[in-house]
């Protein structure tokens, strides 16, 4: 089975494991010196390597090619989403929605929104091991928590929509996102939206979609919403 | 917001909610008798009643109507899923497939399976609270892990579909699943069926199938099953 590992220090025509890649690699999968491995950064390159060197700590590899953009893909999903209360939760989405595919998480503050601090740390962790398990190059952007007010005045994506349950009649999202564009998609906390906040929201060009028959935690409507813009680009 | 209790013992005109949910419903909500509360029973049904005794140990309610196939639907999904080694995983599988719509599950047994105890009462939990925070009255149907070849050769689904790693020009299960129908979909485990399996799964009917582009985790791909076939019954 295809397995990529991660590293952030690459230079012209090596790479340096960090020491856990690298305990996987040659104490996990007992790789031998010259074997072929596929190394990717985070930012969409995939380097074919052969092993060098097998000490755990200083675990060096040489390039012999490169690909750039390897799991490019036309579309930008950029989910801004309330976290939940639980971390764990928050840690769920993350990892779940890098599975399936998404280019940038915004965390935002609501009035109903839970009081959480994000662990960076932790999610980076997360996302990594969900890049290389989905067998992609490339991380998504995660910012830390920001008004939802400054979101909204931020969004320059062409298609914007809010997960809103105070409307019955909102169509489908998978029904009205079009293929190959951007799209910013709000999810809303538990509590849902204040009328304010929905009615600045409408304001800013968010259209209130609908992402099924069932109601959704925050963050199941997070995961679903980069599932249905993934299908639609299918 | 609205908000479902659950219970089991339900007689011709009265419902006595089990310690959690009156606890819920008296000391977390705060209902007081008389007070209009809604009740579940996971078969289908939804009752409304009123609550006449604030006894967390004999909390008693009256009904004053029962709506019948509350949440039925005209198709029917049942997932055959080799489990992930770790049960919070499993859990994570039955809670998400739960809020999104699955009818019947099954666990199974392959020869690249991992070897997993599944633990019903912590799956009952899990899934009558997603029941209940989807506003849905039916909990899935939960199998106990079978053989592989005794899961086949007992589906009658007239769709039966197989996400399968091994062929590259599967066909998108978003594209040839039709509404309104019966689909059987196996999810195998991280290595893949081996080669005798997927033979054997194939003249039994089922159809490989892609996902996307994404290579999934098992878990994720069963919940991505689930929603698929959710949207396309929209």
């Amino acid at each position: 089975m295809d397995q990529f590992f991660y590293a952030s220090e690459i230079y012209d025509d090596k790479v340096i494991l960090p020491e856990e890649e690298a305990h996987h690699a040659l104490v996990v999968l007992r790789k031998h010196k010259g074997d072929p491995l596929q190394v990717v950064d985070g930012k969409g390159n995939l380097y074919n390597c052969i092993l060098d060197s097998v000490d755990p700590e200083n675990c060096n590899l040489h390039i012999i090619d490169k690909q750039e953009k390897y799991d490019a893909v036309k579309h930008y999903i950029h989910i801004g989403l309330s976290p939940p209360k639980s971390h764990d939760r928050v840690e769920w989405f993350v990892e779940k929605a890098t599975e399936i595919g998404v280019q940038e998480i915004t965390f935002i503050q609501t009035q109903h929104s839970e009081r959480v601090m994000i662990k960076p740390k932790r999610i980076l962790k997360r996302i990594i091991a969900s890049m290389k398990q989905s067998l992609k190059a490339t991380l998504p952007v995660i910012n830390d928590i920001i008004p939802l007010s400054e979101f909204i005045e931020a969004s320059e994506e062409e298609n914007k929509f809010v997960g809103y349950l105070g409307e019955e009649d909102s169509p489908l999202l998978s029904k009205i996102a079009n293929p190959g564009e951007r799209y910013s998609v709000l999810i809303g906390p538990e509590g849902d939206y204040s009328p304010n906040e929905i009615a600045e929201v409408k304001d800013f060009g968010f259209k209130p979609v609908s992402l099924g028959r069932s109601r959704l935690r925050t963050e199941t409507a997070g995961v679903a919403t980069c599932h249905i813009l993934n299908i639609i680009n299918e």
